[in-house]
């Protein structure tokens, strides 16, 4: 869906704002905001809507929670966990604009990460990108989402029934399983516009009109805002690979080079999309020349074809007192013959200049 | 507006003479030159046109002062603040070279910022660029404008009733409040482009005329402008953070840096934005080849149907004597009827092509 | 062949998989698994599919192995390979994933080494790029084809004649023989693009219609496909040569720096060709116009030739009573001469424009 | 003037000289050779063609000196200048090779900096590029120019009159002063194109012919030549700042900065010329489709009226026997209605599709 | 001649050969392959094709020696070469390898260089290039040559006069001034090139035909075979810089720096001829687009005389009972009056909108 991708920044309506001034940017609310707690481990409980007392207590056990957070239109919510866990105002102000370029940034107790997630919206069809932003902590990740997306259903399934007591990595590591799935939806989203890249590829080749055109338009749209997506993550990777003495475990580092790879990955397929999308325009343009090649050749036909005939009709057509053919018995059939001969001769000339 | 955006440098009026020469450089005046200066603090002091004795007086105080300038045009009063503020000559003539370059300098007792200001004229609704140039002292910033354009009016109102003793900023502070600002205005400047880019875009596809080539070019020119106003900032921005410790306190680097992660992000837009233009000059073009395309095929269809038509009543225009199916009665009705037959078979064939 | 070239990726249907999840991401497997295990010294002993004891005893020998795996789709062979090698999971997921980029990547105990190799099956004649893993330890080389492709025969022969205890150079040398057998591969493919890049020119000059629109098409996919596989292996290589102290030896590098002179070379080659693609499609467009300027010039001769005459001859095909032309019997002679001596003008006229 | 800015490069007349081996290199010779000495200081002395002795004595003397050479194609007077103040052969060579790349070499007791003085010859109002070298040692400057240009006049009268035994400066100043006068005429020259520049975009949107082709083309060489002698510049004074300490006084660093940012302003608003160019390219070649498709639009017209009335009345003018509309007395002004009726018809059809 | 720039690379059949394999790669052996041994120094002694013992004698003295060998399709040849001067099996591989890519490698006792010369065919005045070898050694320098090419003549005659003993450069110094004339042929290629440039910008404007773009194209490959030849030259000579204190004289450092010098000018030449090439292409396809409107005018012009003419005339040809001004004397002259008066009308039409 174009509309998401080529969404309105409305970053612009904070003018002259102070710094830190706590303001929804982006869409429409797509849905109400909502807050699940998640206690990691062997108990793998669940708080829907936690409590102050609830969410302070995170920060005084040293049991693995994930508060998920779907929805950040609401500033109340973000300013009251801003409070509970001394989030910076910027950082605050970041969560709540969901335009913002993807960033990694290191606030000594926490980690900010902000990242696109590329979704598409089962019921339209639409495709779209959603923020995420992520606080990592010492024993904790803050996710929130911009939907009600279940983008992270099936990995929670997973996180609640790992040991995290004992693997030793700690909430870093589920920093990079969240990552990891963020990566894999890149992944799901390429290979739909590859297919649709083809499609359109048939299309300008086949049949260059304007419908088309504006289908082309609407793919390069996408491939920018991916590109803009995209580009900003392998500064995001490096930056977390730099922190891994402090709230990142040590054995991390290689699978954060696993995702930097397809993060490479993923940048080179976007640059060579790029590079096929001008070449499809090129197509376009060379397919409308081909049409008018097309028109103009039979024009051409026609008109070889019967300009000299309707001279000759017309010849005889002539009124002149004297014109001995007129009076000739075999002169009729004979035009007729001569103009058949005509005919041949340029069908023949035609067909050697290989034009049908 | 182009006008603005494509500004006549008139610096070569310059040639020749000794650096440090105080010459006006820019379009006629904008207005008359006018000095306020405010008094930040619990007083909220504002002084019109401050004497000599009021100006030297900021250098003598511990308290924050804003002087704002407005209109750059007047080569005296510029050099008189030279005097007082003890402003290198080179200063004095980058704040009077209203088509410089943005950047920030570093003089070891105050820093000099230049900046581009975009601005929309109210009452023609034309964009153009103005130019802001501010110096940061030890307890004081002076910014200059070219206008009389009241851009500062809401920061006016934030900045006096903050408590400046205690909050440890400084006039940092202050600079960074005013290019917050400013960044602000690209965007709103930027959600205008964007907009007339939609518009442009469906132009391009719907009537490919030399009207819409122009409106094109336009903006392609505005484009240009910006990108050149925007792309010197990241080294702006990056300079300010570098002098951290000696006039901006210490705890401002995460707001510069905030600043810094707008300006990239403007300049992917305006990169984005670039690669846009060139795919509706592209638009453009296809779209003036459907058009020919289009007009030939009505002048393919209107040659095919009516030349072998014409060919045959031509044909029974002949004045041979021996004509034997001009005296059969039912020639006329059946020749009629071969014609429609022909026309038929003609528009099935432009059918079958999607011709029509 | 562009369908290998434009491999549908599948990594998408890991999303939310556990990291070192062992799937296989590729085409349908090209054919079932095999191993075989090469004892490369003086006796030269081969063992198809080798049992657990025998890969074992690989590490606790002196002897020279080469490990070959051809098929990378059996996901227990893999895991199997893994426990005995104690290959990291990553890798492991790696070597699965045929869909990779190219990249070296070093465990302590062992360096990994994916990459691709450029193939023509000799059945279709269809071009395609293969992975090949490469896992180098103390003394042997593991390597993972997707294929039964015999591409390494001739070098089995000659590493096997290599007397591996006195040359000193170990495991690292048999590393870069393989990685110079698939660079040698490249050349081949490079020979046969250029040589169907310029039957592509004849194609664009001399026949541009959609077939020839396709071609290029498939070409320009293959150069992106191509490049997308040269471009990290500059990475790769001088990783391997930072390598040079541990698994190494020390006289390899000068071969290490051979082999990447020959990967510039071959990028340098993959950049002109790809410049060069896009002069075929310039040139394409060129002869696209220059068919439509023929076809416009045959219809404005026909057009002009036959306009006048059929005037003139309908002219005096005109029923007033007082034509006086018309009963003179020299008019009809001189009228033909007329005709004729207006043709003869118009082809003088268009002899001089160069039109034919 | 075209002709200036495309310099045949004859280089290539020193094949396999030895180097140093002084040959003038350039157009045929712009002027005779002439020399000037300026003492600078209270004096204001000022000497034509100086004697060996004179010159020698500027060696020995602690007064600031500036010998200007006019027209370098005198190779003796180069040799003996060489002689004289001990300059490298390959310093020699390249001051006679007047299509030498700008550059800035240090040779321990001297500095060598060569550079392109962008001038508009008074008489045809030709533009072009001349070469200027400047030799700075201690206490003197030397300046050779290729024509007897007066460029430097303006700036003899100010250092004539400036106290250089009290500034401090020294030589490095008068170095200074001239490259600023350089830059200083790059704007002039500049603005000259971009007025030029308007003027091409009017005539590639309204007269788009094989003229306004060919001035396309010559401004596009221009801006290339300009971009060339532009470009190597930022390296110039990059040089010159790292050498501050030695020829350079410490003050000057802010000038040259200064003249750096001019430098990297007039970079940039050569590359945004060089992005017009390409888009005035785009602009004539939718102007020439235009004209096409006008052109065509009038063609589509005429055949749409005309066809069909033609086939009409041609079909009254049959012979037939048994055509009883002949014979009907209202049927040719019924006829003549039908095809006013037809015309109209059309005309309204037209004015709805807006061709005219 | 577009040949040999374009020349095959048959370096594939060298796949799976082991390393320093010694095979000749290239095209057909240009000439028998001789070999002349030059004593520099006041004696002048030349020795053709000179005995292992003389060659061994070589590294013995401390005599200035220069080994030209012409020809390197000689693998045996290259083979003893290698043996008496030591030579690594990699460095005789690439002498005879005359597809390599320019570079420069240290091997401890000796420096190897590989560089291509642009050459003329003196017959057919085919340009191409031909690969140079350079080995220097601590006394000698051995140049190997693809052709008889007497390219280095004029050299020898100037360094035989040379007195190596006092000069202190050494072998350094030959290998500069080789060098040095290497680079000399690239200037008389460029200027050969950008005078058939201007050539081909005449053809584009006036005759843009087939046989033009197949010359555009033919430039095209050869402006990318010579960059491809000048890119690696920084590299190489940046190289020989760094190799100053070991086989390089300290002083030769300024003359390589000039030479480094003359490549950027030569890589900027070859960006600017580039860029200039896809101008070309615009150029060609815009004056193809003028002529198809030329034809579209003329076509336009016919059309719309004479179709309203024939209308006429045909309108008088019916044959109604009842058409009155058949019957009055003056409407034939009337009508006749009343065409020329459209034809009058219509041209002045034509003529305002200044189609011919």
């Amino acid at each position: 869906m174009a509309r998401s991708l080529r969404k309105r920044k409305s970053r612009a309506t904070k003018v002259a704002q102070p710094p830190g001034t706590l303001v929804y940017v982006g869409d429409a609310p797509l849905a109400s905001s909502q807050m699940e707690l998640l206690h990691l481990g062997t108990e793998g409980l669940r708080l829907v809507n936690p409590s102050d007392e609830q969410l302070k207590n995170v920060l005084h056990t040293h049991s693995m929670y994930w508060l998920q957070v779907r929805g950040v239109h609401d500033t109340q919510a973000i300013a009251r966990l801003g409070q509970i866990f001394s989030l910076h105002p910027l950082v605050q102000e970041d969560i709540l604009d969901t335009t913002h370029r993807p960033k990694a940034e290191d606030y000594d107790s926490y980690l900010f990460v902000t990242i696109k997630l590329p979704r598409t919206d089962p019921a339209t069809q639409a495709r779209g990108l959603e923020q995420i932003s992520l606080i990592l902590g010492s024993n904790y990740v803050i996710s929130f989402q911009e939907s009600q997306n279940a983008v992270f259903q099936s990995l929670e399934k997973r996180v609640t029934s790992i040991n995290w007591r004992n693997n030793g990595y700690g909430a870093g590591y589920l920093l990079y399983a969240v990552l990891d799935v963020i990566i894999d939806h890149y992944y799901t989203f390429y290979e739909a516009l590859q297919d649709e890249y083809e499609d359109m590829e048939m299309l300008a080749l086949e049949s260059p009109d304007t419908k088309t055109l504006q289908k082309i338009l609407a793919m390069k749209h996408e491939t920018i805002a991916l590109r803009k997506a995209l580009w900003p993550l392998r500064e995001v990777l490096s930056q977390l690979e730099r922190h891994e003495n402090k709230l990142m475990p040590k054995g991390i580092t290689l699978y954060l080079r696993d995702i930097a790879d397809h993060v490479l990955q993923l940048i080179e397929t976007a640059d060579s999309l790029r590079d096929l999308m001008s070449v499809t325009m090129d197509i376009y343009l060379s397919s409308t020349n081909n049409r008018i090649n097309e028109v103009m050749k039979l024009l051409a036909i026609i008109a070889t074809l019967f300009m000299p005939l309707t001279f000759l009709t017309s010849l005889y057509g002539m009124n002149f007192d004297f014109m001995p053919e007129l009076h000739i018995w075999w002169a009729y059939p004979a035009l007729l013959c001569l103009m058949l001969g005509l005919v041949a001769g340029m069908i023949i000339f035609f067909r050697r200049r290989k034009w049908f």
